[in-house]
């Protein structure tokens, strides 16, 4: 009997290659030809249209290579004058992750064996740069000195001098019963999260939590809806698993659901941050929240909920998540500890549909086993006995005093610069510079004042987005928040008169 | 001017489809033919040359794709009688991993949308698979009763009661540099590696030092040589990066390093456990070492040595890394702080060329950030304090003295099923089952005994190996395992006579 391969093969080899492998691969392609001299350094590319001509290949290909390579920093997309080149060798053009430095390739290819692909974006995007000191603004950071530390070391030091062996061992990979029973509690109680104790997996970060979904759910060439502006880290997280990322726009709304579907190539998965938009702040509105949910009960795609910050919401009562309201089983809630408790600590949890448990769990195995159990026991001791949710209580109407009063400082201190909303939640504020302003003019002024000034449109896909700041108004005690912009607003005064 | 890049495309597009990403198509479409039941369980595939020829793409394509295939286990390829497709819908036919469980494919596809081809892939395979307590015979798992827990629980209280704030917050994403200062000390004294501070990573565990490494270097449809018989985490990390695997064959010199080159493809890695070979033991010689520095300084490929436990050697004078030796610069070295010590520290690190560390590191932040600083600080202080390197010498002793009585025990109990070598290192002996007897066979008896049995033919790429076992002997009290012993041969008498 002849076999009935060869001829589904055809098929499938061919719809596979037009879809997603022939984009892959002409990305790969052309970051060589970068890499390699062949294609300079602001060489002009040719349009998506004519390239498309010239290779015999669809447009939406073509689009979809640019697309990447734009996100990753090979090429610059101006609209009007073209596309072109950027060679990592020229660091100046690099601006992509928060606080970035320049990004230099350190490798020398000739002089080592080259970077896998993969690994010469992540070496130019340069990975995820989190900040070891608290100081003005520093974007999303909580306020180390509010953390009941004597709580903590109690608890921690009693659960260490009493450490049985078994707490030596390797714990269950999926995260401590015990934890995970207490995340249970707590999102039930206060994010309606619909879950059971089975479906939580502890993990080390949301970044973590990340690369894991985007490893399982996400081939190489598929298509994930980002906020634009939106969270780094993911957009680095899915990049680095070989997705392309589709720009969905932000308003008051939170995300404009409706652009998920505008284009050609279908969108497996979106990834949004309902309760305070990053770094916008918004609320995602409850008409926006159902059309997201009807999206992914219709096409069956994938809703990534980043819930990281949820915890700190000032302004009436904080809505339910998505995953709550959701009938389908199609959203992935994740949050971390990390922020709300302290960045050193490492323990962060997905909740993801009981058919999706095993293989998460698989997966998080191969990337580091499984979290360190010690850490584990403390915090479900200091769940259980009621000191996170008084910690949480405690921090959101400190944060919400601190924002109060950074709003009215701002307006005052650097209102002539300056446009912004006051975030309804969050640890951050989002600020829109006035013309003639610009981010390159006013960083240049805080660096002088020594003063950190974290931009926002380095948050928008390719740079392309409004000039802005990013402040961070939470880790910050507010005379000193104070003093530093009356400080950048002297500064910048002076370096404009000269 | 007309833009020089598609023709300089279309060369590389063609070379690079015909390299890799149609063997990665091919695989990813045979799959799904599988996974939607289109070629049916233990379906006879077509030969790699017919099916070359009904494609027209070339036999090493093919090849390649059903390499991959095979050693991801959706084929058995039998020499003589043909390859055969197997359906993850029958979990009899699943043997990878240790100790792994029978998987399943746990995700319907008719009601959620699938999982990626690499979620799909780690699903079936079912990650890494780490015992939660310590019974006969348990491989390669430390003597948890000998560790000097009061020692680390008083360090530990100190630290955590005494910690200020600044241990909450984020630390050096490449690690604390106290503990980096203690590492360098104990490799460049104790395993002859050669390198400076700047160039340890502190990760959590071995096996995220091999996901980085398999995501930095190797790109989708790359080969490494990986060694056969061999570690089924390291495999299961390159298999996740999308990389192909050449078998390496292990004699009582480690790695056949001949074998590199016996194939059409060029090798872009080697990944190597030369102080003792997982799983046989076997110490690499210092021809096959200089033969191995050789082929990588021709050619420019990566060594990946992983020094897992060569704490642990108790014959002679233990040999010094292969990257000690190295003048190249190709040696990227791991080591873990989770099998010498406990396995839930979650400590761990590499060392790499000067170049990587920048990579490195930024791949490491999108995978999870950093490590936990409080363990970090209580390691470094451990290993200050001359702890770890007392704890090292006294475990040396004691697991030298257990592998003596355990082979006298294996011989006695168990001679008449199984030959074995005398381990010069390491946790565990590998065993080989003399005719008739099998791993399904004996495995039944254990089970009955209660007693778990780790085979052997499993750790052999596509399960194609010798039978046998893969027995712990370092946690286990003598008396307990000789008891285990006794057990086991009754058992196996009583079910060979019945």
């Amino acid at each position: 009997m002849k076999s009935r391969l060869p001829g589904a093969l055809l098929n499938l080899l061919d719809q596979a290659t037009r879809q997603s492998g022939l984009a892959t691969t002409l990305k790969t392609s052309i970051i060589q030809l970068i890499l390699d001299g062949v294609i300079a350094h602001h060489e002009r590319l040719p349009s998506t249209r004519s390239l498309a001509n010239d290779l015999k290949i669809s447009r939406d290909t073509v689009e979809a290579a640019y697309q990447q390579l734009d996100a990753a920093g090979f090429l610059i997309r101006r609209t009007g004058s073209g596309t072109f080149a950027v060679s990592p060798e020229k660091p100046e053009a690099w601006t992509r992750g928060f606080n970035a430095k320049p990004a230099t390739v350190g490798l020398s290819r000739s002089i080592l064996p080259p970077l896998s692909v993969r690994g010469t974006d992540i070496e130019v995007a340069g990975g995820v740069v989190d900040q070891t000191d608290i100081h003005p603004f520093v974007a999303a950071m909580p306020d180390i000195d509010s953390f009941p530390l004597r709580v903590w070391q109690r608890l921690g030091a009693r659960i260490i001098r009493s450490a049985d062996r078994s707490l030596l061992m390797y714990g269950d990979a999926q995260g401590y019963l015990p934890l995970r029973d207490e995340i249970w509690r707590y999102l039930s109680t206060y994010r309606g999260v619909r879950c059971d104790t089975s479906q939580i997996i502890v993990l080390t970060s949301s970044q973590q939590a990340l690369t894991l979904v985007a490893n399982l759910l996400l081939n190489p060439g598929d298509l994930i809806g980002v906020e634009n502006p939106g969270y780094h880290g993911a957009k680095l997280a899915f990049l680095a698993a070989g997705a392309f990322l589709k720009p969905l726009r932000i308003d008051n709304e939170g995300m404009v659901v409706s652009e998920i579907e505008n284009g050609d190539v279908p969108v497996q998965a979106v990834y949004v941050t309902p309760s305070h938009q990053y770094p916008t702040g918004a609320t995602m509105s409850p008409a926006r929240r159902s059309a997201l949910l009807e999206w992914s009960a219709t096409t069956g795609g994938w809703i990534v909920e980043d819930d990281y910050d949820s915890e700190y919401h000032y302004e009436g009562q904080p809505i339910a998540s998505l995953q709550g309201v959701d009938g389908s089983d199609r959203v992935i809630y994740l949050g971390t500890f990390n922020k709300v408790l302290f960045p050193s600590l490492r323990l962060a949890y997905l909740v993801v549909p009981k058919p999706l448990v095993k293989p998460v769990v698989a997966a998080r195995t191969l990337l580091d086993g499984q979290s360190a159990l010690m850490s584990q026991v403390i915090l479900s001791e200091f769940m259980k006995g009621g000191h996170f949710s008084a910690h949480i209580r405690h921090m959101r109407m400190l944060y919400k005093s601190r924002r109060d009063l950074f709003v009215v400082n701002l307006a005052n201190h650097l209102g002539e610069y300056v446009t912004f909303n006051p975030p309804t939640g969050g640890m951050s504020i989002a600020c829109f510079l006035r013309e003639p302003f610009t981010e390159e003019l006013t960083v240049s002024a805080a660096t002088e004042a020594k003063i950190e000034l974290p931009t926002l449109r380095r948050l928008y896909l390719g740079g392309r987005g409004p000039e802005g700041w990013l402040l961070g108004f939470a880790a910050l005690r507010p005379e000193i928040a104070e003093r530093a912009m009356a400080l950048l607003a002297r500064t910048m005064e002076d370096s404009h008169k000269s």
